[in-house]
C-alpha cells in the first residue's frame, strides 16, 4: 500500500501532473506519512470501536474540556479516565451528551453507536474495596466495544463464592483479575480457567502491603500459567490489552 | 458437560448397572471429579498441542528422568524448561528421542506430531544478551504448536533495525517483547503496533539495574497501551499466555 | 515458688545455719536465680518434650559435635537445624544413636522416648520445591513429641488437590502452610478452615520473587483472618509457634 | 457428612421421591453445598463467639450503615473495625445499642449476650503511641468472648517495668506484643515466657522506620522462638489469630 | 594568579606599605581567600550569565524576599526556583521587575541585558504532565543566556511525532530529555542523535512508578551511550549541567 | 550498693526489727528495686543535669500539659521535642516560665539552674533547610548542660566556608554534623578533624532523597573514620549521645 | 541533506536513467535509509575518532573473538569493555596486534592512528579500590582520541590531596568523578570547579552500601550544581559521555 | 601554630635568610602545608596510640605486604583489617613479628609499646555468629590502646545472662553493642546504662533479615537514647569511634 503510493508520485510526477516541488514535498513526508500511516491505521481500529483516551489525572478540568472537545468535534469517541467530577462539570458545559461513570472516574461521549462482542471479557473483582479499579476496567472495556460480564467480591478467602461463579468465568473469552492485599486470585483463577488472564494488582491494604506493592510481587510470582500483569490500579491498562485479544476473537485475525 | 456425566451416573444406577456403593463412589468423587474434569479438560487442551511442563530449575537430573518417563509412558508430550546438559543427558538415556534446545535450555520429548497455526508469535528481543530468554520463549510457542517468528537484536538505541521490521511485526497476532536494562522495547512496539504485547523484562544489565527490577519497573509503566507484563526472565510465562491467546484467533473461540 | 526460697534462704540464715556472707551470697544471687529460674523453667519445659536446638548454619562441624556431644552428656535431648552431612558425619563419631533427617537437614539425638500428641500439626505445602523448608517444619514438630500430618504438592493452582484433602486439613489443631512464589496458599486455607494457621514463605522462586518478599508480603497481607507469619524458610519457627499451640489444647493449660 | 446427604439424595431419587432433574439439582449443587457447609460451619463458630467483621477503612458512613444493619437484622453480632466518628454516627442512627471504642476506633453491635475465656490474652505494648493498635487487639479479643489483660507502656528501654510485670504475664495463654520503632518487645518476651505470641509491628516511629518497616524485620527476625508476625498495624489480625489459639485451650479441642 | 597575589603581599611588606600583621592578616587569610577566589571566580562566571540560584521549596516567602533583594542590590542576577505565586508576590513587592514563570516555577530578576549562545540546548519532554519539569529546565537554561530549543509531547509511544522533529534535535549542541512513567525517550534519543544527553526522570505515573523510580532506574540502565542522569523532577540541576556543556562550545575552551 | 541493702534488710530481720514477712516483702522487691535503682540512678543522672523527655509528636495538647506538669511537680527539668505551638500554648497555661524554641521545636521549664560544660559541643550543619533539625540538636545538647557551639550554612559544596571555621570546629570535644541530600558533610569532616562525630542524615531533598535516605546510607558508609549515626532528623537523640561523650571528659569519668 | 537525495532519485528517474522499479526501490528504502543513514552518520562519526564498542560481559571468548575480527576486517578500530585474560588470548589469536589494558578489562585494536585532543578528559577517583572503574573510564576516554589526566587517591576524607590537585583539576574541560561508599567526590568538586561533572558511583564497600546504591543516591542528590550520573561501575558510559562533551569543544560545534 | 610558621617564614624573608622564590614556594605550600598539618596532626594522634588502617579487603597479599612494609619501616604501627591467611603468609615473610588475630581477622605489627586506657571500652555481642564482627571491634580497641572487656553471647533472648553482667557493663566507659537478627540488643543496653553506646548491626541471619538491614533499621530507630550506629558488621569503625570517645575521659581533653 505504501509502494502504491510512492508509484503514484511517480507516476503523477512523469506525468507532468505534479510539479517537481510537490513530488518532492509528497515524497519526502512519506516516510512520515508511512508511520503516520501507522497512526491512521490507529485511527481506523479506533473508528471500529476503540475511543481515544484522555488521562484526565494531572489535567486541569478547562483542560480536559478543550480536548474532549477538539476530539468530539473530529468525530471522535472520547474516553477519559481518572476524571473526577470537576472534570465531568467542565466537559457537560460543552458537550452536554457526556456521560459520566462515578466508580469508574471516567468521561464518555460517543459519536458513533456503540457496539458489542460476541466474546466476553469478565471482570473478577476480589473486594468490595477493589471496585473502583474493577469498575475502570469493566467501563473502559465496555466503551471499547466488548460485552463484558462483572465478577465482584470473588476474593479467594471465601473460595465457596468463587467457585459458584467458575463456570460462568471459564465462558469468558478473556479474564481481567483484580485484587489488593495478597493478590491470590489471578493464580487461584489462572488453575481453574484455560482463558488469558491480565492482573490488576490494587493498592487497597495498608501496612507492608507498600501501597499495592504485594499484589504487585505476587502476581508476578503466580505460580500458575497464562497470568500476565499490568500497573497497580491500572483498570484501564488491563481492559486495553484485554480488548486487544478479545478482538483477536472476534475478527478471527 | 458435568451435568451429563451426573445424568449417566444416575441412569446407571436407576438401570441397577452400578451398585449402591458405585453410585456413591462416583458421585462423591464428582465434585472433586468436576475439579479433577478441568484437569482432564486441562490435559485435553494439552493434547490438542499443549505441552506439559517440567520446571527443572530446583530438581535433580534422577527426578526429571522420572517425571519425563512417566509423562511420556502416558502419552503426554514433554515440555521441561531450565533443563541443564546434566538433566538432559539423565533423561536421554530412558528416552532416545528427547531433543535439547541448548540456548532455551529446553528439553522436548513429543507424543504427537508437531502442528502450527496460522497465527503468528513474534518473539521480539532487544539484544543478543537477552537471547536465552527469548529462545526460551520461542521454543516453548513453537513446541505449544505455535508458527513463531523471531526479530533479534532490534533494541530501541538502533531504532533503524527495529523500524525495518516493523511491519512484519505487525502481522503477528501476538508479541513477545523482550528487553533488559532500561526495558524500552515494549513501549516502542506498544506504538507502532495493534497486537497485545506481552512483555518480559530481563536481568541482563548491572549496576542499578538490580537483577532486572530497572527493566520490570519500566514495562509496568508503559506509556503505550496494549502491554502486559510477566517476571523477570519468565520466557516460558510469556510464550504460555501468548500461546493462550494465539489460540482465540486459531479456534475463532 | 520464689518465695519459698527466699523464706527458706531466711530460716536457715535465722537459724544460724547459715553464715551472713552465705545468706548474702545466695539472696545477692536470686534476682538472677530468679531470671536463671526461668531458664530452668525454661529447660523443664524442654525436658517435658522440646529438645534443644543448635542452628548448625554458621558453625562448623567440630563446634557441633562439641555442643551436641555436651547436650547430650546432661540427658538433654538434642536438635540441629540446617545442619549439613559434614555436620552430622562429626557428630555420628561420638554419638551413634544420632539420626540424620536429610531432606529436613536436622540432626536428632534422643535421651527420652518419644511421644505423641493426640492434636495434630497439620503441614501443607504449596509445592515439591518448598519440601526442604517443610520438611524442617514436620520433623521439628515431631522431634518436639507433636502428632503431625503431611499435605504435600497442593498449591493453589491445583485447587482440586487442595480441596481433596480440606477435610483432613480441617481436622488439624493448628496449621503450618508454606508456599513460596505467590505464597496464596495459606490465604486460600485461611477461608476454608478454623484453625490458627503460621504461614512460612519460602525463597522458592526466580526474577521479582527477590529471595522470598513476594510471599513474605503476600503472606503479611493475606485478606484472610488467623494468619500468622514467620521469617522466610524458618520451618524450625513456625513449627515451634506450632508446637507451643498445639500443647495448649493437649494440656488444656 | 457428606456421603450422607449423597446417599440420601440418591435413596430419595430411586424411591421417585425426587424426579431426576430434582436429583441433578440437588447433586449438582452438592459441590458448591458442601463448600457452602465450610461457610456454615464458619457460621457456626462465628455464633461461638466469633463476630462478624466490617472493614470500615475504605467505605462511606452510608455504606457501612447497610451492611451493620444487615448483619445485625439476621442475628449475627457486628464488629467493624477502622471505624471513625463518622463511621459511628451513621450506624447509631438505625441502630442505637452500637457502641464505640475510640482509641481502638471500633464499632460494636451484639446480639448475643458476651462470655469470657477462662485462658487470658495478654496484650502487652511497648509505648503510649502504640495504644490505637493495642486497644484494637484488646477489644477485637474481647469482643470475640476473651479474657484480656493489658499491659501498656512496657516497652524494653525501661526493662524493670517489663520485669515488673512479667509473672502476670506468663500466666496468659496466648500474648499479642505490640512495639514500633526497633520493635525488640516481642523478642525479649520471647525469652521470658512460654506461651506462644503474636507479634505486631506498628508504623509509629520516624526516619528510618520507613512506616512500620524496621519493626516489621525485626519481629520476623527475632532470635526468640515462638513468636510469628502480622502486618503492621493489624491488631485486629493479631486479636483474631490470638482469639483461634485461646479457644484451643478452652475447649480443649 | 593566586601566587601574584602572594608576591603582591610580600612587596608590600618588604617596602613596608603594610604592617607585619597586616602581611600576617593578609597571607592568613589567602589559603581561604584561594578558595574564596575559587567563589570569586564562579561570581565571574555567573556575571559571565549564570544566575545566581535560590531554592525556594523549603523558604518562606519572606526569606525569599530578603535573599533576592541583597542579590539584586549587589548587582547579581536572581534565578528563584521551585517558587510559588506567594514567594513571587512577596518579591515582587520590593522588585518590580521581577518576572514569574508560571509552569516552571521559577522566579527571575535581572541586572544584565540577556544573552544568546549560537549553540542550542534542545529540551524534550515525552508527555504534557512532564511540562513543569520542562519548563523549568528550559527557562533555567535561557536565564542562564542559552538559546533554548523546546520539543514537547514527542513521547515514545507515538513515535512518528519524535521522527518528525528528529533532525532539529539533532543540531542542538546538548540535549535535555526528560520523561516519567518508563522514562524510555533519553534512550531512544540516545540511539538517533550523537549530543550528549542529561535525562530528567519525572515523578509522573503512578503505582509501580515508585514517585519516579521506574524512569530513574530505566535512564541510569539506558542501553544508549552519552546519556547521564539528573535526580527526579530535577530541571533545574539539567538545565545547570547543559549550560556548562554549552558554554564549552560557545567559548571554544 | 546493692548488697549493702540486702545486708541492712537482713540485719534488721535478725534484729526483729522487720517481720518475716517485711523482709520477704523488702527482699523480693529488691531485683526489680536493683532494676528500679538503676532507674533511680538515670535519675540521680538527669538531677545532675539531663532533662527527662517528652517525645510530642503523637501526643494530644492535653497529655503533654499534664505529663509536663508532673514533671515539674517532682522537681524534674522538663524537655519536649517535636512540640507545636500548640503544644506550647497548653502547657504555658499551668506553667509560665515555660520557654518555646521556635526553629528546635522544643519546650523547656527549668526547675534546675542551668549549668555549662568546659567541653564544647560543635553542631556542624550543611544547608539553611536542615536547620530545625540542627536547633534540635543545639538546644537539647544545652538544656543538657552543655556548651554548645553552632556552625551553620557550612555544606561541602562551599568548601571554604567549612575551611574557614575548621579550625574552630575542632576544638570541639564532639560533633554533631547534620546533613541531607547527599550527606557529605560528615565524611570531610571526619578526615579533618580528630573529635568523635554523631552524623544526623535529614530529610531534606527531593526525588531520589526517599525522604532522608540517600544522606543515611552516605553516612553509614562514610570512608572517613570515627563517624557514628543516628536515625533521621533526630537531633535530639544526636544531642543526648553528644552529651554523654562531653560529660565523660567533663567528669574525667 | 535528505530532499537532495530524492531529488536526485527524481532526477535520474526523469532523465531515463533508473527504471521504475529502481526508483521505487531507492525511495521504498528512503525512510529506512534515512534511519540507516544516520547510522552510517553514526558510523562517520566512529570514524572521525570513536571505536565500536564490544560489551565483553555476557559473550563467549570465541563470540568475542568473531565480532572483533569481522569489525577489524572492515576498518573499523576495535574497544572491548569488561573482557577477562580468556576474551583477550582468544582475540589475539587472530589479531596480534590487539592490546589488554588489565586493569581496565579493555581490549584495544586500532585501525586509524591514535589522535589527542587539546581539552583534557580529567579522572578523579576516590580511593584505590575505585580503580577498575577509573581505569576503564581513563583507557575508554584515551582509545576515543581524547588527551586524559588521572587523578586517583584524592578522596574527600583525605581533603589535602585533592585540594593540591585541584588546580589541575580546574584545568579540565570535563572531569569524571568516581567513587563508592559514600559517594561525597563529584560533591566535593562540584563545589571548587566549573567544568561538568560526570559522576559515577562503584560497587566498593560493604554492609549498607547495597552494592553501590548508597554512592548512586548521594550523587544523584548532590547539592552541588553540574553534576550528572551514569550508572554503577559504568566507567564506560561515564567516558562516552564526558567524549561527547570533550569533542564540542574541539571542533567548535 | 599556623600563624607561627607564616610569621617565621616573613621573618626569615625580611632578614633576607631565603629568597622571594623560597618564600613564595614556602607560602605558596602552607595552605596545603596547613591541611597536610592536619594530616601531621592526625600522624601525632596515630603514634599516640592509634595505628594506621590498612582495608585488606579488596587488596591482594602483595599489596598488602608491601604497604605494611613500607608503614612498619617509617616507625608506624601497622593494623591491617579484614585480612585472610593469604595476606598474613604474604606479611610474615617480611615482617616476622606480624601477629594474626584469626577470628578478628586483623594483622598487627607494632613498632610501640602497649598502652592500655584505665577508662574501659566493653564489647557486648547477642551471639556466638556475632563473634567475628565482635573481635574486629575487640581486638582493634586493643590496639588502638585501649582496656578491652568482652561480653560475649549475652542476647536478649536470654535476659537473665544479660542481667548477670550488666554492673560489669555499667561500669564501662564506652559500650559497643553487636547484634544481628532483630537487633535488639542495643535498645535493652540503651535503657540499662548511662555510658554513650556504639551499635553495630551483624549480617547475621536470613531470610527478611536482608543481609543485616533488619538489625540496621532496628538500631536505627532504637527507643532507648544514647545509640549511635556504624555500618553492618563495621567492627572496626565502632572501634574507632569507641577509641575517639575513650580517649577523651583519659585525656580529660
Amino acid at each position: 500500500m505504501y509502494s502504491e503510493k510512492i508509484l503514484q508520485v511517480l507516476t503523477q510526477f512523469k506525468q507532468n501532473k505534479i510539479t517537481t516541488e510537490e513530488a518532492l514535498e509528497a515524497l519526502r513526508k512519506l516516510p512520515y506519512e508511512d508511520l503516520g500511516f501507522a497512526k491512521i491505521d490507529y485511527h481506523r481500529e479506533i473508528r471500529k470501536g476503540f475511543p481515544e483516551v484522555i488521562f484526565c489525572g494531572g489535567k486541569t478540568p478547562q483542560q480536559v474540556k478543550e480536548i474532549a472537545f477538539n476530539m468530539y468535534k473530529n468525530g471522535s469517541d472520547v474516553l477519559g479516565t481518572r476524571a473526577s467530577h470537576e472534570h465531568f462539570e467542565a466537559v457537560r458545559e460543552l458537550l452536554e451528551k457526556a456521560v459520566y461513570y462515578e466508580t469508574a472516574r471516567i468521561i464518555s461521549i460517543r459519536n458513533t453507536p456503540p457496539r458489542k462482542t460476541k466474546g466476553i471479557i469478565g471482570v473478577v473483582a476480589a473486594g468490595t474495596s477493589d471496585l473502583a479499579v474493577a469498575e475502570e476496567a469493566a467501563v473502559t472495556a465496555e466503551l471499547m466495544g466488548n460485552t463484558v460480564k462483572r465478577f465482584y467480591d470473588v476474593g479467594v478467602a471465601g473460595l465457596h463464592r468463587l467457585l459458584d461463579k467458575i463456570e460462568e468465568i471459564r465462558e469468558c473469552r478473556v479474564i481481567i483479575a483484580i485484587a489488593g492485599m495478597e493478590g491470590a486470585l489471578p493464580t487461584v483463577l489462572g488453575g481453574l480457567v484455560g482463558s488469558p488472564i491480565i492482573a490488576v494488582p490494587t493498592s487497597v491494604g495498608y501496612g507492608a502491603n507498600f501501597h499495592g506493592l504485594s499484589a504487585l510481587l505476587a502476581m508476578l510470582n503466580s505460580c500458575a500459567s497464562g497470568v500476565s500483569v499490568v500497573n497497580i490500579d491500572n483498570g484501564f491498562g488491563a481492559a486495553y490489552s484485554a480488548s486487544l485479544i478479545n478482538k483477536i476473537g472476534e475478527e478471527g485475525k
